[in-house]
């Protein structure tokens, strides 16, 4: 019996002529006309798992797309690992942008192009082929595996959360290893510990009943286009502090350490500033850029309109103004809390003769955050230690991503990142790719993750 | 030989006749189709001149629409009097809300109704038929006449200020009499003593090259909307006054006189706020409403966009925010100092981290301001009290009047508004008409007023 090293190695030509079949299925799950792909690619999942020993398999029904579960229960006393990922893909226009056809798979400089190449197919295909390449040599896995693969990540997987809710027990672990997201560069692997929350608001200001003529009502009532203005400017200080009541309170502050991990985490202003053109930085005064980004939340306008908006003069006082404001959160400030605290302080700054209405929307999303000496990080960043030969930096994302939320509201669990993409590799844009590299990589590393974590504390996954 | 008084009532018939002849004329100076309707406009006009024994009439080009001429000059070492009116009319859109087609003048319950029947055909043929009256029964008339009766004044006149100082020593004379306008009910005369002058400009924000991801960007860089609602809201305090520096210093402060003749205007401030559904007035402190509409200048936003602007939430970062500004100037601002000094205030508090482009509008008005004890007023006033049996009241007005600035520019004499429309009939709406007391009060006025004017110190009308 050779071992997995080698077994990866002997089978590399077939997993790459897979990941082509599965790359072939155009699993556009935003696209109403691509429902029965999508479904395609989950039956198509449900076959591969089944060559590579894994049991149990079936394809769940939710409101929407289906997700496919699959287990492998064969290790009594040893943690059990819930693997995530997804088989749907992003659209594909502007199709005049792509050098092939997106769902005719083309290997060339050490790249696989297609769309769903590195978001998520070729990433979560990696854990089959290192479950595959452990029974074929070793017989039997470490620890215990469930898989939770969902075709409907691109449209913000709607229809998971009562999914979730309903079949909580089905999934239950001890952590959750998600095979979608990537690392830094090819040389620099990265543990992502923390994701934003989202609150989102509308502010709608009501002057006059209609439009009127700014010479003969201008300076005798309120223009609504200016409470508006007056309001917003009082939401932050002018350096940049948000200035909401309480909207503090409930942040997890950065610790000396996790200010180290941070400002080790490349940056280069001059390079930041270029990139996007801005004249220069700005935000919450005490804080690094990247501290803003990872670990601070925000305010920010999202739009505005009111009045006259063509060319040339309309000496108009405008009836109404509006503006969208979404809000990144970080642990443990909650949407519906802070959407509340944000009512409560434009109401009352709201300025006299207007009518001020804040419409909560129900866009929402919760911050997540993991401890830096998780277990389940100990673990992964000794994994990657060995395959990159450097230790991880610890990142967190501005963004806010929902499966984090999923499981730890339902599973309880932390959910450990442990994918291949790089950001260069055209995720969600025209030419898409993925190493041929990472995916190598990414099966040695799902061979050695599955092996450590058979080291974790059940009780440490929470 | 009559009087001129039974010459108007014997001849009234006739007269109303005759306007309405000259209502069917569908004089539409804003569109193309209807210019050669507007030349017939000013020929039906040269005609009806030269009945009334108005001499060296002419129809002088423009580069738009044309203007007509006329004068009797034989008073020698008697004030020489301008007359102002327009002969072009308003678009008669929608068509479904008139009553009966708006070039078929019908008279009905004491009314004329067609398009142009208040403004301005029925106001400015009555010094027309006053001068007929005149010269019928008395054989001359007390002052000298000069005419200038335009054909753009719906489009705003862009052709007249050229012409007006090409043709300035044509128009001279001692003062000017606008018969464009109107009183404050059948009840009430009013004297117009200030109308407020106009500048504008935009603010053009400029972030980074691209609306960026919420997530990704938010709390790093300055977000143009909320640099924007900064800017404005220091433009203005949250009580209302003007904060730019110096916006206020060329400002004609209120006298105590003038602050009694604002008070006696009738003011409701229920009426005002249910007419249009505000809950409060609002503007600068230490002014009444009636004040702030009047006397004061103004600031307003007339227009504000930027980022996104549709349903549900978009978690965008813009790139871009813009807004548009007037204000409302009075006597002695000037907007081109006045821009100014917005352009440097706003560069001046400008936030970091974007670009602030302050763009400055060529459309402009001067304000106009005629003291209440200037002579003409004081005549003006005599010949309403005289007609109304009460003093006039003296009003200005918020909005912005051309002509008053062109006629002081180019011929450096104040105009005094001697017209008899009326709030209540439909101007620049469907079903205009005119009321048939306002039409005979209006030629007995001009009677009154031409006699009276013939004790205005020439010195005095500037």
């Amino acid at each position: 019996m050779s071992n997995w090293e080698s077994y990866l190695a002997d089978n590399q030509d077939r997993f790459l002529e897979e990941l082509k079949d599965f790359l072939r299925i155009p699993s556009i799950s935003s696209l109403p006309e691509h429902a029965n792909d999508v479904l395609d690619a989950g039956k198509w999942v449900t076959k591969r798992m089944a060559s590579a020993g894994i049991e149990n398999i079936e394809i769940l029904p939710t409101d929407g797309h289906p997700v496919v579960y699959g287990d492998w229960l064969h290790a009594p006393n040893k943690p059990t690992i819930l693997i995530y990922g997804h088989f749907d893909v992003q659209p594909v226009d502007p199709l005049d942008l792509w050098d092939r056809p997106p769902f005719e798979p083309e290997v060339k400089d050490g790249r696989i192009y297609a769309r769903g190449a590195t978001d998520d197919k070729g990433n979560m295909l990696t854990p089959i082929l290192a479950v595959e390449a452990l029974l074929k040599t070793e017989g039997t896995l470490p620890v215990n595996l469930k898989f939770l693969f969902e075709g409907q990540e691109e449209i913000g997987s709607p229809d998971l959360p009562p999914f979730m809710a309903k079949e909580a027990e089905r999934f239950a672990c001890d952590l959750v290893v998600s095979s979608d997201g990537g690392q830094m560069s090819e040389d620099q692997p990265v543990l992502l510990v923390g994701t934003k929350g989202l609150a989102a608001l509308e502010i709608h200001i009501k002057g006059a009943k209609s439009d009127l003529h700014s010479g003969m009502y201008g300076g005798t009532i309120q223009n609504p286009i200016h409470a508006l203005a007056n309001i917003i400017s009082k939401l932050r200080s002018d350096d940049g502090k948000i200035l909401v009541d309480g909207f503090y309170d409930d942040v997890v502050d950065l610790s000396e350490k996790d200010r180290e991990l941070i400002s080790a985490v490349p940056y280069n202003k001059d390079v930041f500033i270029s990139k996007i053109d801005v004249p220069e930085t700005f935000g919450e005064p005490g804080y690094s850029t990247v501290e803003r980004r990872f670990a601070r939340p925000t305010l920010e306008l999202n739009g505005i309109w009111g009045g006259f908006q063509g060319d040339g003069v309309k000496t108009v006082l405008p009836s109404e103004a509006h503006a969208k404001i979404t809000c990144r959160l970080v642990a443990n400030q909650h949407p519906a809390k802070i959407r509340d605290l944000l009512q409560a302080y434009i109401e009352n700054i709201a300025p006299p003769g207007v009518t001020v209405d804040v419409i909560q929307q129900q866009s929402q999303a919760l911050p997540y955050l993991m401890q830096s000496d998780h277990p389940a990080n100990m673990i992964g960043g000794q994994v990657l230690t060995e395959l990159y030969g450097v230790e991880p930096l610890f990142v967190r994302t501005g963004g806010s991503v929902p499966i984090y939320e999923l499981f730890e509201t339902h599973l309880k669990k932390k959910c450990l990142t442990f994918a291949f993409g790089l950001d260069d590799e055209n995720l969600h844009a025209p030419n898409e790719f993925f190493r041929l590299s990472s995916f190598k990589k990414a099966q040695k590393g799902y061979c050695k993750l599955i092996h450590a974590l058979s080291n974790l504390n059940p009780a440490e996954g929470s």
